[in-house]
């Protein structure tokens, strides 16, 4: 039997003129590094959403399915780009303007981008990669910057304003079906090239709606949310879509970055809410520590992109602050868990749920699968990869304007759950602790073992100042694990004190056998143990391994 | 370009399945009566949900696209059914205990319901209607209830907890098309015979989403909501669904409706949140008037299902206790508007705003249809019919199991809109307020003129009792007002004293020019005006009109 319901497509243009007429008044404040900030109203920007829509259509032939990429900071102008681009049944793609300059063209060119929406700042970054960018015929330039550097280049030059000057503020956005394209983003895989997840209309529309859950981020249009997270970097968290939804006033950083200008911005503009990764609150936590500032109109911090220390949330407790876990990735649009405590615990109780990755939507299914492919129960001890299923879940990575999309079997199941390689454990109350990446588990007999944990152990005698645990093949297991130890000045401990240490808080089937002490622990650009350097080290023999027996 | 999003569909098992294993420790209780509520915890509600599917499905033989009835009130049984029943596959399909025998009759026979679940405390009054329900061929039994007034009836009679004992609490959920039936309520319509609506587990679970979000309801596990409003009422206004996604503790008041139990439960169980209509609030408001209670946990209430008095409003702001309107209907499933004020603005400043009906969310979509089929500003002074759109928002009725959907044209518009049948304002801020019931407006001259407007300004006489304003013909204009008047014992005002009374704050075009003095007023059942009636005295010349020049 069908339902007497209306058949309505979930789609941003809808979120758009909500926001125009009915949060017209909200704003999207963009900080300037000058006196005053820039303000412009929710009515503003969905006039000159349509706007830009029409000059896109108009002027630089912008059709259905077109694919045209922003290279810009968190601004209003990026906001505009957000909503004109995906109602008009076009595709906005953001670059993620930290890449090396290689990943870029293959992304630009992978994507087959049209146009690129730039700020003027960005243009030096940009310039000298459109040689290499075929598919690229229009530039539009949005703010200042030198101009002069795109003189010459094979592409049409626009200026923003002028583009958008005189243009009707109506455009007739197109009843889209939900599930077409809407907006694209690249991961910066570790190994292979960037594979690009496509976000559909129906896939932003629920994600907006549960960002403004109350369970998740719950915020209205009392609320100013600073998005410092980028929004080339899975959509800022999805909070400029979220924003237009519930009339949430945005502050945006654009290129103000650093820790004194985020730590004036807040005293100023006093937002409620925040979202940024881990070492974007280090730097703020320094900078108000040396001088200062009033960070207490934010009752809500989310914070994610990376494992947060517990250090660093117990100092911004201190300060008035509660920061909360989220985890996500771009294929998960990115909300996958949020680390809101139960209900009834005091805030000493509140500590070990604060300090998981968080707890499920509704909308995002989860299982563990063990080392032999089995489902793990929801016990908080049995460890195994996670998978998600939902509605803003990837399913496929991009295959190119004429390939078919992208399953790779160790990122998708063949039932279609997306496998996070992330490898931790859940509790009976649906709280996700994630403890390694697939990769980096040791898998020994069947069973697993975990790198992080027994580095972890490692790192906690007295006389350890680093160790790296990596997989390394055995005969017998299949997997073992060889620990590399950093030992500090005038230490004494022996591998075999070593191992008696670990044997406190670790299994006797996980100890390793393989010990090597070494002089550093070899570092990726980013300053994260570097597995692979180990990895290669000891299979070409050039690390001096003791076996114990 | 298709996005590579995952293709989930939004199926109410989902939402099920996650309140049993993420919210499992949040709770049902059902008032008893009796010392002690009965409490049961989701993890339990979802295993006897599966229970009941496999009994449904393996004693009763019911099938994907079975109808099946419930005549219950709000209880953790009726809980149960609400997710079994959609999740299989089949529809639930709730009716109201209030309607007359003969509209339920009706109502059984035009969904063909094979089963219906009723609590025992009702039989008797359904006992007496099977012999005229030839679809129905089980009927199941839940609690206390003398169960032989269904001797010798030609049904098969199941006891609720023997079909569930034993059973197994796994069921294997189908994947359901999201736009399939999931759940079934009439309209009483006052005129011809009532109406079904279909709702869909699409928009059953996008009114979930929208309930839950801050903007809205707002709730999560923290709260407990007790649900005044029944199950059998547009979905308890999407709450079980609701709660089921975020964790919310339901309070259920079972048949224990009346002002006293109703002030103990919130005393003893301190409900966070509360849903009913103002009849409800006014009993309790006069009960804990005279037997004081504590009734500060709620720290909010959303009051909706008719106008709710501001003096009714201001008592409640006196006892610690905020409510908040809501406006929807059974087409509407029924979250249409909610009055939360716009932020920044003083007690006094929330008062205007918080007596309209409210701000519509980003889901429902709203048009104001002029007398001329114009559509009308939103500037809060053009006065038209609301027309709305949104995926939780009916197209169409049920036309039977052999007939195709019912879309009577002044129900919905050419282009798919529900007309609401009411007539109102919106504000530039997005705000609606309701006047009219667009059969009660008078049609003059292509103008609409509010017949309550002019009631309200008429009763603002000191030598008014009751006053009541209905569309006539008039040769010229169309329609005119015609002023039904009684006044009070000794009053000396005349017809022309009281079209100078009221032009003092009414337009001069919108005065009326035919008036009559009555005895009184003739109502409904439930106490509205009657303004049938008065049209039909009228049409058969029965009133002594005078004509003013």
């Amino acid at each position: 039997m069908l339902s007497t319901m209306q058949d309505v497509q979930l789609n941003i243009s809808r979120i758009l003129e909500h926001g125009r007429k009915v949060h017209g008044r909200s704003t999207v404040t963009t900080w300037t590094g000058e006196a005053e900030p820039h303000r412009r109203t929710f009515a503003e920007i969905g006039d000159r959403a349509a706007q830009l829509a029409n000059a896109l259509r108009d002027e630089l032939g912008v059709e259905p399915g077109s694919v045209l990429a922003t290279l810009m900071w968190n601004n209003a102008e990026h906001v505009e780009a957000y909503f004109a681009i995906p109602s008009m049944g076009a595709v906005l793609h953001t670059l993620n303007l930290r890449l090396p300059p290689e990943q870029l063209v293959f992304i630009v060119n992978h994507a087959a981008d049209r146009v690129v929406l730039v700020n003027g700042t960005l243009l030096p970054l940009l310039a000298p990669l459109l040689p290499q960018l075929p598919t690229v015929e229009h530039v539009v330039v949005s703010g200042a910057g030198d101009r002069s550097v795109l003189d010459g280049l094979d592409v049409r030059v626009h200026d923003y304003e002028a583009l958008l000057a005189g243009r009707s503020d109506h455009y007739d956005w197109p009843e889209l079906d939900e599930r077409q394209a809407a907006a694209m983003c690249y991961t910066s895989g570790t190994t292979g090239d960037p594979k690009g997840v496509i976000y559909s209309h129906r896939s932003i529309y629920l994600h907006s709606m549960q960002v403004n859950m109350a369970e998740s981020m719950g915020l209205t249009d009392r609320d100013t949310s600073l998005v410092v997270v980028p929004q080339f970097h899975v959509n800022a968290w999805g909070l400029p879509h979220a924003t237009f939804m519930t009339g949430i006033n945005l502050l945006m950083p654009d290129r103000f970055l650093q820790p004194a200008p985020l730590a004036e911005m807040i005293e100023r503009e006093k937002p409620t809410h925040a979202a940024a990764v881990p070492t974007i609150w280090q730097g703020l936590l320094a900078e108000v520590t040396a001088r200062p500032r009033d960070l207490t109109s934010m009752k809500q911090v989310t914070i994610g992109g990376a494992a947060c220390p517990p250090s660093l949330m117990e100092a911004y407790e201190k300060l008035g602050v509660r920061l909360c876990h989220a985890w996500g990735m771009t294929e998960t649009s990115p909300l996958g868990t949020m680390a809101h405590p139960p209900a009834g615990l005091s805030a000493e109780e509140e500590w070990p749920y604060r300090i998981t990755q968080g707890r499920f939507p509704a909308g995002v299914e989860a299982r563990l699968i063990g080392p032999g492919g089995d489902r793990l129960p929801w016990d908080g001890e049995s460890a195994g990869e996670l998978e998600v299923r939902g509605t803003w879940i990837a399913g496929a990575y991009y295959g190119g304007a004429s390939g078919e999309p992208l399953r790779p079997a160790d990122k998708f199941s063949a039932d279609g759950w997306l496998k996070t390689g992330d490898v931790g454990v859940i509790s009976a109350d649906g709280y996700l602790t994630l403890t390694d990446r697939a990769k980096d588990v040791i898998k020994s007999g069947g069973e697993w073992i975990s790198s992080v944990e027994l580095e972890n152990a490692l790192m906690a005698h007295p006389e350890v100042a680093e160790a790296a645990v990596v997989a390394v093949p055995d005969d017998k297991w299949g997997e073992r694990p060889l620990a590399t130890v950093v030992l500090k000045d005038g230490a004494t401990v022996d591998y075999t004190g070593l191992r008696t240490f670990l044997g406190q808080s670790i299994a006797k089937w996980q100890l390793p056998e393989r010990w090597t002490f070494i002089e550093a622990v070899p570092k990726t650009s980013v300053g994260k143990f570097d597995k692979k350097v180990i990895r290669r080290q000891y299979a070409d023999g050039v690390l001096d391994v003791t076996r114990l027996a």
